[in-house]
């Protein structure tokens, strides 16, 4: 490892200076004037792959924003593994809320400040450095590499399903190590054992061809809020359950495992509340909030409109009113049993003074579920301790990451989280930072993970 | 009425010229780029009563738009009536609707189309053309008239309570003539024996201190769109009904004399169901439609908002969910005791998981009722008998004209509603038409109507 120290050490500050100038291009993908811009980073990664020495340095077409591949395979008898990561950005807005701009990012506290510091281009160039380290003192990687960074995950992903599908060949890999992820605190490694799954759906009901006057009519016929109000309350039960018949058919019990697993996760019930700014958590009856979150489906309604939300009255019964609906999904349900069953309810309750549309929202993801023991958890759990001088957590997440699910889809292969994110690092918000012990840490960390990797016998 | 006749005939197009430069001006009384219009139409206005013979012709302050005021009370030993009306308007948008300017009037097969042809410019310059045909022609006028006409009905009339608890002397009279009011049809006249009380009351519901992602978040704690469905589902019966405890204690069963008067008037549901562009009404079980428009209190959310409404999905929890909601009152439910009760109810059922804030909003309007054999109403009855040759139907509104219970309240004088508007007339929307044959109509009835109150003796 010496060798490799001493590289690292030499070559520090110019590993910042180019994280700056990676972040210095907004390759904001939701943004269709910075599109090129996405382009440009695109390029960027790709050049720095090139440099480096990774081999097969390419731009991925997709239809939208492109996807960079690159590889290096030459690691006989050993494992063959991915590095996911992105490097497109959210969009920056409220820009007067950052103290500086927010493409000119500026080193304050030890922290690298700028949007996609830490979301995800801080922790996709750390994989990045590693390789290019070990290339550097030992001219060869221990295990083989592929490299898939994409320029979409900002807004979903549209195009990536049907990349990966159409390139299983050339993606064809063991596992996943996914840059885009975080650890529990600055001391405390994690491994995420599991993520939630999407679907989504809008309701339109319409009643009147237009805004009727509420005097004149009202108490005739059905005002569509009365009936969206009574259609939204009736997808909850009392106890906080959601109504919709069948929906947790599929939820498998967490494992005895990972329950005991579960149990050593310190969870401050007050620091959630404080962070929300609520004096009180509610949620299924029966499961305390960090299962909820966990281990639990959910049904929130993200959106509800209709009729006048101007200054004062206006009496009107409006001609329809809206609702988004989104369902977290947990291991083994499935987003579109579930879209079913939602429609079914949707439209059986629905008075039939109203007509209801139902539209699926284009987003959807599989829950993800990973073993503690999957060889590319323990291996990392391994590298972790060695690095925090701690043992990882085994978390959750309540959120969704599609991608996994797709790379288990087409590639049969599992995704472990492998990144240096905390979770007040304001992604997605202004002043996004990333700390530069966590850059650094993350350095050492990838570097031992593919060394330890390269100690794994391919699988056949 | 020889020489009436005459005059009106021979007067007949400069009444019309007349009512085209009133409504060209754009007195639009919401809109503060107007405030000097509706000051113009007040003076054009009070222009024309001194110019008839009107006397102690003023505009009185408000504080907001003037009043017109006029009198004339020489008829000794005579009834004093007053004439309400009003002089400004709804703004004209969407204006690329229009088929011409709204505020350049044009005369298109017997209608006049402009901005406020029918409300209410049309129908209140009606009685002072009668007042000048009566006083050129008889230089005097068979009963005592009081003339005020209003530049704020369209902004709810915010400062008439006082105006009018203020003038009681000067507005004292036995009964209002409302010119702003409508017809059944062309040819079959109507007399309204009762309006619509109004109340009303936002909802806002506060949760976590800002939104936040509904994947890390979702089911921990309760999402304030939730809340508000289950709010406002809660206030109402599944049989329609509203659900506030003691909401119909005070709504007293409507007469056996105006039952059967209500049997009378045609309904015709069909025509109502195409009206709306509903396949069916609905609403309070054991009610037929019309009924519970005209005789029964309702309920309704006029607007509802929370969370994201944009394209496709956001994630995303709410930090607040919204809904404003007013109730339509009927005799003698009172719109302060209303309140109280919605407030008891929405305080009582709102989980203390969420904040609740209640605004009432300023609008409210007591319900009003008039009898049939109110001595207003038996001689507009006959008026309106001869001039049709029909006799009228007594009918109510759904709803409010707060002015009747001011009036009521503070001068103990009942209003009749005396207008030649019709519901077809695309009032407070693009293309506002008035009927000439109404406007002509209109007259021959004020003309009659002052006549036969000359024949009642004035209350003492």
């Amino acid at each position: 490892m010496s060798r490799l120290s001493t590289y690292m050490a030499q070559n520090k500050s110019r590993f910042i200076d180019e994280l700056m100038d990676f972040i210095s291009i907004p390759s904001v993908s939701a943004l269709p004037e910075h599109g090129h811009d996405v382009e440009r980073a695109a390029l960027w990664v790709k050049s720095k792959l090139e440099k480096i020495g990774m081999e097969n340095c390419q731009l991925l077409e997709t239809g939208g924003h492109p996807a960079v591949y690159a590889d290096w395979c030459h690691a006989r008898h050993k494992p063959t593994i991915m590095i996911y990561g992105h490097f497109d950005v959210q969009p920056a807005d409220p820009l007067e809320l950052w103290r500086q701009p927010p493409f000119s990012p500026i080193i304050e506290d030890n922290r690298i400040i700028g949007r996609g510091a830490s979301d995800d281009k801080g922790n996709m160039l750390i994989p990045i450095i590693a390789l290019e380290a070990l290339l550097a003192t030992c001219d060869s990687l221990p295990v083989n590499v592929k490299c898939l960074f994409e320029g979409q995950e900002e807004i979903g992903s549209p195009q990536m399903p049907e990349l990966i599908a159409n390139h299983r060949d050339l993606f064809a890999c063991q596992m996943v190590f996914n840059a885009d992820s975080v650890q529990w605190s600055p001391d405390q490694p994690a491994l995420i054992l599991g993520l939630r799954g999407l679907v989504g759906i809008q309701i339109d009901l319409y009643s009147a061809s237009q805004d009727v006057h509420s005097g004149t009519f009202g108490g005739t016929f059905l005002n569509p809020i009365h009936a969206l109000a009574n259609l939204v309350d009736s997808l909850h039960n009392p106890d906080g359950s959601v109504a919709v018949a069948g929906f947790y058919d599929d939820v498998k019990p967490i494992s005895e495992t990972e329950l005991e697993l579960f149990k050593k996760v310190p969870f401050d019930e007050t620091a959630l509340m404080n962070k929300l700014g609520v004096e009180k958590l509610w949620g299924e009856t029966g499961y305390p909030p960090l299962h909820r979150a966990w281990y639990r489906p959910c049904l929130d309604i993200n959106g509800i409109w209709g009729g006048f939300q101007g200054n004062d009255l206006k009496t009107i019964i409006p001609a329809s009113a809206h609702a988004k609906l989104s369902c977290r999904l947990v291991p083994d349900q499935h987003p579109r049993r579930i879209l079913d069953l939602l429609k079914a309810h949707l439209e059986k309750k629905c008075p039939d003074q109203v007509r209801i549309k139902l539209s699926q929202f284009e987003s959807t993801a599989l829950p993800y579920r990973i073993s503690h023991d999957h060889p590319g958890n323990l291996i990392a759990a391994r590298v972790l301790s060695e690095i925090y001088n701690r043992t990882p957590l085994h978390i959750r997440m309540g959120f969704s990451v599609p991608i996994c699910g797709w790379f288990l889809k087409y590639l049969k292969a599992h995704t472990i989280g492998f990144g240096f994110g905390l979770d007040d690092e304001c992604i997605h918000a202004p002043n996004e930072f990333f700390r530069l012990s966590s850059f650094e840490k993350g350095q050492q960390a990838w570097c031992r993970l593919l060394q330890e990797l390269g100690g794994v016998a391919p699988e056949s």
